[in-house]
């Protein structure tokens, strides 16, 4: 696209006519005097209106270099007129009292297509794309010089927000494809600040100038990144024949889960919303309502404390489908898993994912998140010893770390901050020295084992068996048969060692499912009774949420409690069909078959959760009484079909998939660790009035 | 795809075996005395078990009918065998002691390709499509009969969800491509509540039963609607180089725009945040962050007395566009509304849209969001007379309704609750009884009217001009010269007339830019003199967000006030880059190119619309003092570009794509006029606890 000669024409009559000395502070200054003067002198406003006044441009930056038509007028020995918007990218460079040169850079290499993609990456970099140099030569400009009301180049401050018109060369210098932008005029259209132009690839921005920071590449890429997983991922629920609903956000104060952000209604005084935590329940009254397929980029919100992948405020890939069950679920979320490693990272990742149950995560890595990109393994050596220390924690366990894979052969400290007994026991095997059981004697002694065999015998059955040798360091402990306490110790200890001793590229990708999970956990009694956490098997809360359904092989067990309610569940065999996605050791999404029938459902939130105000029995024509889940239950009463579903933390994925450890590099504008935005200044007082409103006031 | 006969053989062992007659209430009573035993009665429990497990579906409903490889087997005289999952769609047909009928019902017609739609919508519509017979006939199911464990669907209640397993035949009938279901099996998965069963097919449902309302054809169409909008939306975007950014929902307070929702901090005591009423400040903040362009699909909050347009959360297609003007915006925009139109209606938007400025709109239609789906246009009569009564109201003007271009000829009364000086006059014209003036001298008496000449000359000039005949009703009234009075009075009437006597097709589509909107609206003094309303010149707001630029012509009207503080400025001279998108008289959208000069940005906020805090002009060095607006006024002082954006009301497009009155038609879970969602019981009562955490307590 070219700017028509009449346009041309009308631009230079109303040229830009401010001196480049009126930057930063000092422009605003002038700008308010010169307007101050407008009304007395009339054609100085003419001048002052072009400010807000700008031709269009002609093309973006990357487009200049691969522009087929601007190629062909170079080859002919023509410059093709262009228009350029950017900004200042570094300090004007003064060759002469003449000649200058700066670059120009702009944002708009992240929007080029795949195809365009894959012909740039052989041979220039995002950052090489996004800018081109401007070289002024006032020699050319006779006219210009010295004239007050002309834009100079070597005058121009770095980051300063401008509109260039000039025609294209080729750029001297030994890469072939570079051009340059030979300057015809240049207008102002935003200055910057002095101490953003000295302050520009600073990574330590102050989070007040957030959008500083977000000028940037990496940044940039970050925001087009996550854009474009959003439309990958969309893409493959529209080929799963899903649709998008919308669900509210101003929902009610429910009793599980994590605290909840209260709105306090104005027209039911003394009421208040809850800002919801997921869609959960939404998401299930839509299946009751027929909806086949729900998908939606949801909104949710908790009020934790922040850590460094959690956000008060956050973004989840919500997902229910009806009639169906886990492995439905899981085939839309491997599709998208594949779709967006493929398009984004070029990696292939192989179907149908690996499938690990809960018990065989927690026993052979320790922990239900598992990063798989190490092979270290835990050893449960129950058939050798096991412990008498704690009757919940009879199995004893080891992490070998062979000294013959390892780039860092000396032991990893346990992490701090645990109690004695919950710290790995650890001990380098020295062979040499004819210590071989001493390993095992002590932790005879620590964890108080009781052996199948003599010391010798035992010790030496299981070296042979795990193939543990001279150098190598064994960490040793206990845990419960099925591990409640997540991570374990080991489990705790072996991610230590893979942070410590291991340099993983992020293209090592590890997927996995975690399964069979327990269906129920039971509380932390609040005691720990000799460094051990004590657990109340009497007092249960759902591992996930209340909705999950049982696994159908634990159904008798789970209803032992129907006829006799003083009977106790048994937690340890109870499992859910419920189901996370793990990546890299990332909980990356979790998702479960739901409980569609009301009698099960009100089963389980009653006689198991304790939820008040909840009956499994209702007589013969009585409607739910009015509880937390009524609305629930009541959908459920009235054909819900079957269903299940997951959600996955968007912004986690995006972080993963950014190679970033923290969520806020993926979030244009994320809280700070106190929910605060610095940049806004939120959360912010407010008047005694706009509370009044509300029918609350601040407690005294 | 088709069950392997193995998976059927397992099926059949683990056959459903409990009776309909335990449907409904009766069902769960039965359930939990069925699990009851199952501890005692071992085998019975793997029979309940089934109860949770279901053959997986072969087909949908739809795909049945369009299955080739069905078709095939059906001409070789074999029956496919199928498993299909649905409602029971309506009470069983029973036709004799072994043969009974009924209808299954899915929703997945909504899911057919574009290209399916293309072949199906010649031969059956979505009902017939969603739904097909199944025919059970027990003579051929011997061993079925009487055994208590078996389903039969005679014994089906409607709306009962199920899984069907039977094979495909023809079904008898006059409709060529209609089949059946000859049922071998059909399984429960859940029962309905008797009262849904009778219930279904009622439009006044109890809104705390939602789910059955969207259960119906209507709602589930408008659900996959609104998703398909959004979708084709989020193309137009992709095709014109967006990128999609989220923006925090945990905002701040800000002074100006509607009330806000509060959300206590409590990490922050005593300080709130409040939910966004739009991203405008965040958007903007993403343009000086060197986002090229931006869109989201923006959930908004809006604490106001809801409507049946206005929900208090609403979703907005946010999008914003640096270095961009009116036209780039307005291009995007026009491209989206072209696209959906095309694609759900299949009506071609003509291009560019029309545009008809702020005045221009007030004087012809009386409002500045015309419908012009009508031709009646408003007839500005200054060059005739004008009005004494109120020196602000001096245009004088008529609404002709003529006879020989209505259906009904019988004049439309004015709409209630006006003042009665701001009711029209109406005047039926008698030319038969030689009253041809009459109508002109009950104006001059009532509006006190000053006339060019004789009564009788200028009402027969004014009767040439606008083609005034026998028969047709004048209705008559003043307005301000630009007229903050919106609708006018005769934009009211003009209304009512539409209303009351067009019928307007779903399909005639009438789009519109209104554009040059006056940039500040005089406050409402309160008063109202001889039924006028009064406006305070003195005294301005914004007419949409103190964020629009003013167009460049009006920049010497709107600077009077930069030297001279005491000088007013006169609201009827400032036009803003403001421009709504309007459809059939709804404002579809409202855009505008920003200010992103500093210094114009607080000279507009302090000096015209006067918030607290803010100064024309920093000292040198001074950074900006804290004040609502600091975010904003710093980052326009860091070489933010010129931009512009919009938002269009996605609810209200989607309800009028829709043919519906209310958006809560394509809102899945919309609040009540209170603000109630009834089915979820929100907002609720929390415990003091809960509010205590948070720092704030019920007002006393």
């Amino acid at each position: 696209m070219r700017v028509q000669p009449s346009a041309l024409r009308l631009l230079k009559r109303l040229r830009v006519c401010y001196r480049v000395t009126h930057c930063g502070r000092a422009y605003s200054h002038n700008l308010s005097a010169d307007l101050a003067q407008s009304s007395l002198h009339g054609d100085e406003i003419g001048k002052l209106k072009t400010r807000f006044n700008f031709p269009k441009a002609t093309h973006t930056i990357w487009q200049i270099y691969r522009d087929a038509s601007i190629q062909t007028q170079l080859q002919d020995d023509s410059a093709p007129r262009v228009v350029l918007h950017g900004w200042i990218d570094s300090p004007p460079r003064k060759v002469s009292r003449t000649r200058a040169f700066a670059n120009l850079r702009d944002t708009q290499f992240l929007y080029r297509t795949a195809e365009q993609l894959e012909n740039d990456k052989h041979e220039a970099s995002d950052e090489e794309i996004a800018t081109i140099q401007l070289f002024e030569d006032l020699t050319e400009r006779p006219d210009d010089v010295g004239n007050p009301d002309v834009v100079l180049l070597r005058r121009m401050k770095q980051e300063t927000c401008v509109c260039v018109e000039g025609h294209v060369g080729r750029a001297k210098g030994h890469i072939p494809w570079r051009l340059e932008i030979v300057v015809d005029r240049i207008t102002v259209l935003n200055n910057a600040e002095d101490f953003v132009s000295q302050m520009r690839g600073t990574k330590d921005w102050d989070p007040k100038y957030r959008y500083l920071q977000l000028r940037s590449f990496q940044f940039q890429r970050a925001l087009a990144m996550r854009s474009k997983v959003a439309t990958l991922i969309r893409n493959v629920f529209l080929d799963h024949r899903f649709i998008e609903v919308e669900t509210p956000l101003l929902f009610r104060s429910t009793p599980e889960g994590a605290r909840e952000f209260l709105v306090p209604s104005r027209t039911d005084a003394g009421k208040m919303y809850a800002l919801p935590q997921s869609p959960q329940q939404y998401k299930q009254l839509l299946m009751a309502s027929g909806v086949h397929r729900y998908y939606q980029f949801a909104k949710c919100f908790r009020d934790e404390d922040l850590r460094k992948d959690r956000q008060p405020e956050f973004t989840q890939v919500d997902l229910e489908m009806s009639f169906a069950k886990a492995l439905d679920v899981q085939d839309v979320v491997e599709s998208i898993l594949v779709r967006v490693w493929k398009e984004i990272k070029g990696i292939e990742l192989q179907r149908p994912i690996k499938r690990l149950p809960y018990i065989e995560a927690m026993s052979r890595y320790g922990v239900d998140k598992p990063d798989l990109r190490s092979d270290i393994e835990i050893f449960d050596l129950s058939e050798f010893a096991t412990s008498n220390t704690d009757p919940d924690y009879p199995v004893f366990e080891i992490l070998v770390y062979r000294a013959q894979n390892s780039n860092f052969p000396a032991a990893v400290a346990a992490p701090d901050g645990y109690p004695t007994l919950r710290v790995p026991l650890s001990h380098r095997i020295r062979l040499s020295k004819e210590e071989s059981a001493k390993w095992l004697s002590r932790c005879v002694a620590e964890f108080d084992l009781k052996l199948v065999s003599d010391l010798g015998t035992t010790a030496s059955e299981i070296m042979k068996k795990h193939d543990i040798r001279d150098g190598d360091v064994i960490y040793a402990c206990t845990r419960q048969r099925v591990p409640f306490e997540n991570p374990t110790p080991l489990g705790r200890q072996r991610l230590k060692i893979m942070q410590e001793t291991m340099s993983l590229s992020d293209r090592a990708v590890a997927p996995l499912w975690v399964i069979d999970f327990p269906l129920f956990t039971p509380a932390e009694s609040g005691r720990v009774v000799n460094g051990y956490v004590e657990f109340d098997y009497g007092r249960l809360v759902a591992t996930h949420h209340p909705f999950t359904m049982p696994s159908i092989d634990s159904m008798p067990a789970l209803l032992v409690a129907v006829e006799d309610q003083s009977s106790q569940v048994d937690p340890r065999t109870i499992i859910g069909q419920h189901y996370d996605i793990v990546v890299n050791g990332v909980e990356v999404g979790g998702g479960s078959t739901r409980i569609h029938d009301s009698w099960l459902q009100r089963f389980v939130l009653s006689r198991i959760l304790r939820v008040p105000g909840i009956r499994v029995q209702l007589e013969h024509g009585e409607t739910e009484p009015d509880n937390p889940f009524t609305h629930l239950l009541n959908a459920l009463t009235m054909a819900c079909p079957p269903h299940a579903g997951l959600a996955l933390g968007f912004d986690r994925l995006c972080a993963m998939l950014n190679g970033s450890d923290s969520i806020r590099d993926v979030i244009a504008f994320p809280k700070t660790q106190t929910g605060a935005d610095p940049l806004v200044g939120s959360p912010s007082l407010v008047t005694d009035e706009q509370l009044g409103v509300y029918h609350v006031q601040l407690k005294k």
